[in-house]
């Protein structure tokens, strides 16, 4: 029975939508696709056949097993993809993520830096697992459309990144998001949910600090992270 | 026993942080603390316990029952309030969700709304309940901070809202939020996570779109909320 092995080869789209996005956007991943044989004979069905085929992705509809994968009994289709990473990191604007703990804002940030065209984003281990059918599910499938790989600390990342400017988001510093000077490309450096980034952080580049009121300790990280995007947008 | 009930009169906040935020915030409508028999009596104890009887807000640390609210097994501080909201509408900025149905979206944009200072936040029904220990703890607290309402229908809440500018926020229109003429007091207008606002809406003030790529059908609504809320910041 298929179930998901953090330390395994495999992963899984739970879901018709997000199993689209997978053979939409990273179809060479795609292993085989499952259907649950309550489904319907519709048109999506038939799109989805069809787009599988198209690719060369088997799909088998005799097989209930995999469903138990699913948390939501009425799941009707479940992709099987190969975990994959970005081998060359592209140049371009970043976003970098110092230990990331929870999946469902790294799904929402890779949907953020998706709308938002970030060329590619870095994890710091340790930090949660992007695919985690979770992360998947919460990504809605921009897991698929941005190039990204996990890094054993800053530092790999930072010899690898080539010539850029660096802004980490922190609360200890005084200049504020508005009224820092954006130059490209960049990386923006954002730190774990509870602990943010060390004081190490402001001696890399330019930190920054999104202006926010006494009323709170911080914003949701994946909050932040989408302000940060939107205010380096041209 | 108790147990959260949506239709009863008491919520509950899990945790010794949220705990403190209600004593802080809005110690009126605190009604017991409940401390974990296995509690250290170090120094934060003793805060909380000072705080509570200034306010006083009687500590109860025999009673185990209680802790089966939660679904953490060690947590140590439980605080028993009863549910409140803002009578009378404030001028100044709001922030208006149209049938919200996710609770931890809804609690980080609790939070989101206290970090920029927003006046008000309108809840229009059908919608998640911000009152589940669920939204209360992924506020973060800022459920105490930010004035609230829920209304039955949106036109309930704008013949309440006086003279105001009106900024739906809809993938329907093509003014992007960058070049939006920005006027105050506002209402920004968010809908429902899976439906957006529908199309009525784009004959109500303003609509606005955040650009994004054609990569993702949407943002997260809390991301979209949090980049609206701190664009029309100063």
């Amino acid at each position: 029975m298929a179930k998901y092995e953090k330390k395994g080869e495999l992963s899984y789209t739970l879901g018709t939508t997000l199993t689209f996005e997978l053979l939409l956007r990273k179809a060479e991943v795609a292993k085989r696709i499952y259907v649950n044989p309550k489904q319907k004979r519709d048109e999506t069905y038939t799109k989805l056949v069809h787009l599988a085929e198209a690719n060369h992705v088997p799909v088998i509809t005799n097989n209930q097993k995999i469903f138990s994968l699913s948390e939501k009994e009425n799941t009707m289709v479940i992709g099987e993809f190969e975990k994959f990473t970005c081998k060359r990191m592209p140049q371009g604007n970043h976003v970098v993520l110092v230990h990331p703990s929870n999946m469902g804002n790294l799904g929402t940030i890779f949907r953020s830096c998706a709308a938002f065209n970030i060329d590619y984003l870095a994890i710091i281990s340790p930090a949660a697992d992007c695919f985690d059918p979770k992360c998947v599910r919460s990504s809605m499938g921009a897991i698929f459309s941005v190039p990204f790989a996990y890094f054993s600390s800053f530092e790999e990342y930072l010899a690898l990144a080539g010539q850029r400017h660096l802004y980490p988001f922190m609360l200890q510093t005084e200049n504020a998001l508005k009224n820092v000077k954006k130059e490209k490309p960049y990386s923006l450096i954002f730190g774990n949910e509870a602990t943010g980034l060390d004081s190490s952080f402001l001696n890399v580049g330019t930190p920054i600090k999104i202006e926010q009121s006494s009323k709170v300790d911080s914003l949701n990280l994946d909050n932040a992270v989408s302000i940060g995007i939107y205010s380096f947008l041209d």
